[in-house]
């Protein structure tokens, strides 16, 4: 497996376009389409938030029941969310007009949005962009590239990844582009993703592959603990890869699982490394779980804490706060046996031993923190199952974008 | 019921005292001591971290296993939390300086301790200090006061209330002093918070009343969702108003639970109005729910929503993240169906009906906004239960507080 240059584009015969629609914002590309030349198998993992936005609901209905997808039509700047009868209807419309211009069925036709609760989209203008776009799309990197910047709110970098791995004699590409940076806490998935591969691969074992992996990448990233209404993952696979169709958990499965888990998790430590307002990446690695479930729990809610993102903020080895957060999570550990590191490119150091703090130096800690990825291991000492979450500091300027978001 | 001056001292026996130790701050007082003229009953509740501080350990075993209780030493500074054998031994060692100076039992005295987590107590200073107070100890309101500067950490106000109620014939008084800014979230019980009175109650009945009462009050406060290691609620009832004793769940304990919600609660809006770099405290009230359980759960979730909080900061009416923050709360309801409103001093405005937003004024709702206590009320319209959680809004402050706090 080796990563390459490239997003959505980097798989055969995936074509990508932006365009600026004037959604909300001005003077910046807010609308992004991806098209396959033939027809994908989808899947998809959606918000578990009681409130969906429109968006939501009809990918939902296509991936759960329809047989193919052919595009996706990605705005930003409104969310489409808590917008009625109305809002589903605007995603029809969107769906209807990229139909028309890409001549396909408009129930292939994928959509999604991220922006402001609760504004209607201006669907006039919105169906214009789809029209600008269909001429534009282009299989280059360039294009990949444009789409991945459309669709970004508060995201200070677009975030794209693209690898490749061989799969029955025939090289795979799997690429992916991906938003996020508020409004993060993955539950069941994430934000917007949307995966491209050339990949042939059942349906089945496509969706399979889509939600064993979530559960360690996109489910794992926590930014502020809120789960978006409209966190959606979309996985297109083509086929034009041309290795023999993967129907079954073999070893092509695992391979491919392989590589999507390495464009999964590359795209969730982006998301969490540009959290709203970051200066820093936070992973929390848990060790010595007696389950992964355990693990998971722990390392959540370590890096949903505000307290110790404020303490990485600081570069602070508040190390209390760490342990504090595992105490509340809801699982059980003795507390007096965990062990707890500090690493980081600027070295590794041990700041606990069952418990209590060892005699090291607040400086080396204190530089270790200062680096833009942070990792803290605790080791719970109880068996040999682990997890890894990613979250990011809290600082003043996470308070501003979102003091000052709507207006 | 009246509400009357003081806090813990208010109540018929009991007396007060504070002390500058130098536990970790300097030029302040950072001890308190509370003191009953006469053997009290004692009811607490306790923080459910897994990860318990000593003075929690040791109160829990006075609680529940020690016949009665006659005086309280708390400190500032040092949570003695994190800090193994050694850490429950100084509140051995604390207790038994009370007994000496109070000529009391070492197992009628209660220890609390809040501030850093992972730092031993200076027990030599503590002791001292413990020695200091006992010759100060005083009934009067100004007691009750210096005893509730003492124990403030990033507190901005001290926190005391004391009410008063007929019961038998009988004027019984409560009141309470409580500290609480940072890493709050209480779950079965919260910070530090000392209740004293005057009631003549048994000890079955003090526990029911505190342990039903916490629910509505404490943990209903979320200023960060970091749920402390020290949190700690402790009742004494000295019988001193000699009221016909409570032990049933009859008028007179109906009586007495009413005056220490009224004492609890405003201790609880208290501590969520001075949350670490707070600007205002934000309400949120959740009607028409079809069980106590799901209001709760509605109301807590909006409240904790780093998102609503920095809303409320900006004063902007972004009534799409409370909907969300319902949506992932994990109660079930129909978003198409709710009416949200805000309220404050300066007015009561409608803001979304049925789901989606009604024509409502920005710049009234933003006014409305501006206030320093804001409620939210959210009616889901499935039956008549109810509840109100307490939070704040989330500013540049709180980063700031929390970023420098250990140095």
């Amino acid at each position: 497996m080796k990563q390459i240059a490239g997003g959505v584009t980097a798989a055969r015969g995936f074509q990508a376009a932006a365009a600026a629609a004037e959604i909300k914002y001005k003077n910046r590309t807010d609308m992004a389409m991806i098209y396959s030349e033939v027809p994908c198998r989808a899947a998809g993992t959606f918000t578990t938030n009681v409130v969906k936005a429109a968006p939501v609901m009809w990918d939902q209905d296509i991936v759960y029941h329809k047989p193919f997808a052919q595009a996706v039509i990605c705005n930003s700047g409104i969310a489409n969310a808590c917008t009625g009868a109305r809002g589903y209807d605007y995603c029809r419309k969107t769906a209807e007009a990229a139909a028309q211009a890409l001549n396909i069925p408009a129930e292939a036709v994928l959509v999604a949005s991220t922006g402001v609760i609760g504004m209607q989209l201006p669907i006039d203008r919105l169906c214009d962009g789809v029209k600008a776009m269909a001429p534009l799309l282009e299989g280059t990197l360039e294009a990949g590239c444009r789409a991945s910047r459309a669709i970004m709110t508060t995201d200070t970098k677009n975030k794209e990844v693209a690898v490749q791995v061989e799969i029955g004699g025939k090289t795979v590409t799997i690429g992916g582009m991906c938003k996020g940076s508020g409004m993060i806490h993955p539950n069941m998935c994430t934000m917007l993703a949307f995966i491209t591969t050339d990949a042939c691969i059942s349906r089945e074992m496509l969706q399979a592959a889509l939600s064993e992996d979530v559960q360690d990448t996109y489910n794992m990233v926590s930014v502020d603990g809120d789960t978006s209404t409209n966190d959606t993952v979309l996985l297109l696979a083509n086929g034009m890869a041309e290795n023999p169709e993967i129907i079954e958990k073999n070893k092509d499965y695992e391979a491919f699982k392989g590589a999507l888990n390495y464009v999964n998790t590359a795209l969730s430590r982006k998301i969490a490394g540009d959290g709203e307002g970051a200066t820093a990446l936070f992973e929390m690695k848990i060790v010595g779980a007696e389950t992964k479930a355990q693990a998971v729990t722990l390392a959540k809610a370590v890096v949903m804490s505000s307290l110790v993102k404020a303490a990485v903020y600081g570069h602070d080895a508040n190390w209390g706060r760490i342990l504090c957060a595992m105490g509340y999570s809801g699982a059980q550990f003795d507390p007096e046996k965990v062990d707890l590191f500090f690493e980081s490119a600027a070295g590794k150091l041990q700041i606990i031993e069952n418990g209590v703090a060892v005699d090291y130096s607040e400086e080396k800690a204190s530089r270790i923190l200062s680096e833009p990825e942070v990792t803290a291991i605790a080791d719970v000492k109880m068996g040999d199952a682990k997890a890894t979450a990613w979250g990011c500091d809290l600082t003043y300027d996470y308070v501003k974008i979102n003091a000052d978001y709507r207006s």
